[in-house]
């Protein structure tokens, strides 16, 4: 099951477990807050933007009861390493991974077919920040082969009236997410600051959008992520444990 | 000094006071924040739009040592109420109320001349909720006489580069002043939320500007008002005290 250099990561969620390679782009805390706050009634549509690993529709997949999870990933290397994830975990009849390009789903799924978006995009832009001299991993990082807009313009072809868009990214691209997100036609509703501390500055932040909707955003109840002395805060305690509970909003 | 109905209120920031009518629209939280939150340089050039009973200029010459404020204020009872809190405190040197429309700013004051603008402006959208039988308090509640765009066009016009526009609003608003600042060349660069309790949803934002500046927006330290018992937090005895002290960031 594991190549060389591969290593299975327990989620602690059902007993469900990843394929990760040991130097590549690992999942972390987005990943699990994203599943979290994407909060997907019974039997959605769902499709995760730039998979990779998997490691967002397993999440989903064992805390909410969708009917298909959809993987888009562009990487093929990165494809083949989700799918022996889903057959380790024998979901393959629950989760699809496709391999193909954020930039061309409308090639690839019919328009308005979507309930939910879910989408944790490369963070860096172009150009900015050291760019990884491994591919893959710079692909994950940087807005190489997606941006921000892509996966926008194509959540915007994928999901009908009222489906939501949930992102997950860096509070220093917020105002491009809002103003893309009115550009095609997906109104920013809820909106989570994540802050590390109690009294420090917010390093990530949960957006969610719905397709032509009512302009009115709420700013909810924020994430800390840590105690003080270190330990994790008892909100992220109850994110990483939570089976299938259901978002407090 | 004081009409019918008008009482004074003790600002507890060097002796300052302020004239303020009893069944009229009287200033809260939002106005000390935003005064906090401006941080003005020494010799600063200063312009509070919608300056009601100049609340703001008081709390800012106050706070700081700028060249020049200005209370620009369209309801001329409230501008006289402002200039007599000014006699009042015996500032009326230090800061100028003009009655005059934030739509008409270019027959009223010279492009480029300012180094801050603050703002307060109507929380309620037009025709949303309940209006004010009192045209005063509508004034200052709604939309009628300057929307969200009027003050960020005008501060547009008024802001050299580099000069800072400083709001308070609400939450549900937050795209709509991040796409229009965009739209008039104001980069949104700073928020604070504002947290009522330390674990509810933000009811106030603070938002600073910068004309033609870099797009790169940061989420800074959260703000809480109250504990959980109820009472002010340390940071609003804080803030609520500050002499000139500067701000965090």
């Amino acid at each position: 099951m594991l190549l060389e250099n591969e290593r299975i990561d327990d989620l602690q969620l059902k007993g469900l477990k990843i394929i990760q390679k040991k130097d590549l782009f690992c999942f972390g805390i987005d990943a699990v807050l994203l599943s979290w706050f994407a909060d997907i009634k019974k039997n959605s549509n769902v499709i995760d933007l730039g998979t990779g690993t998997g490691i967002v529709p397993i999440l989903l997949h064992g805390k909410y009861s969708a009917k298909k999870i959809v993987g888009l990933e562009i990487q093929k290397e990165l494809c083949k390493t989700a799918i022996r994830s889903l057959e380790l975990n024998k979901i393959s009849d629950k989760i699809e991974i496709v391999n193909g390009d954020i930039r061309e789903v409308e090639n690839i799924f019919k328009r308005d077919s979507f309930d939910v978006v879910v989408s944790n995009p490369p963070y860096m832009k172009r150009g900015t920040g050291l760019i990884n001299p491994d591919d893959s991993k710079a692909i994950s990082r940087h807005e190489i082969l997606c941006t921000i807009e892509d996966v926008i313009k194509s959540s915007s072809f994928l999901l009908h009236d009222n489906g939501e868009l949930c992102m997950v990214h860096r509070p220093w691209r917020l105002v491009d997410i809002f103003s893309l997100m009115r550009k095609y036609n997906i109104e920013p509703k809820y909106v989570r600051m994540v802050y590390p501390y109690y009294m420090k500055k917010a390093n990530l932040v949960l957006v969610k959008g719905i397709k032509n909707s009512n302009p009115e955003l709420k700013i909810l109840e924020p994430i800390y992520v840590y105690n003080s002395d270190g330990s994790y805060t008892e909100m992220i305690d109850k994110i990483y444990n939570r089976d299938g509970e259901k978002n407090e909003k």
